[in-house]
């Protein structure tokens, strides 16, 4: 699996706009075939902070992604509402340890 | 849901051994009661950097999992294999939106 972690810092007042759009594209993203989860995550201690947890199946699924229309669309309507430029993280993941426990609880 | 993310950078020479212990852990980790998800995942660029992203049903399922002996053992046993002290930063997961969809695809 490779996970890739979007790290955003967001205007404070953007924020709730931030949240909307990206939920829009969470709601998309998880019906790609390659895309096995997009979490969506807000800071406990500072709500302008957001981490984007995406797992997909393979390279070829995560370049994918970014030819997606809510992909796009998410793109190019967060561009100006971000403190500072987000990063991305990648990883390979190491557990769970078979595919079909990343579709379910893992365990 | 409650979302731990645990950012661990480990000694090269004790990356596997980290690895390991760490797998042991997330297995018996994800069988408890609150816990959602622990998955392991390694850097795809630096194999010396961790994160374990963990959910929780609630505050206290997080807390609970501190108790238990396959915490304490894995938190004794990689204390000294680490580059640097591992960092945890808590969020509020916002999707996927059900409890429901946590344990399984998320759409």
């Amino acid at each position: 699996m490779l996970v890739a972690c979007v790290y955003v810092h967001v205007l404070p007042e953007y924020r709730d706009a931030f949240l909307t759009a990206t939920l829009e594209n969470a709601r998309n993203s998880i019906k790609e075939p390659g895309c096995l989860r997009f979490d969506v995550n807000q800071g406990a201690d500072n709500p302008d902070y957001f981490l984007l947890y995406e797992v997909y199946r393979d390279e070829q699924a995560a370049t994918a992604h970014k030819s997606t229309p809510h992909y796009l669309q998410w793109r190019d309507a967060v561009a100006n509402w971000m403190a500072e430029p987000r990063q991305a993280v990648r990883h390979v993941g190491r557990f769970p340890e078979s595919e079909e426990q990343w579709l379910t609880r893992g365990g």
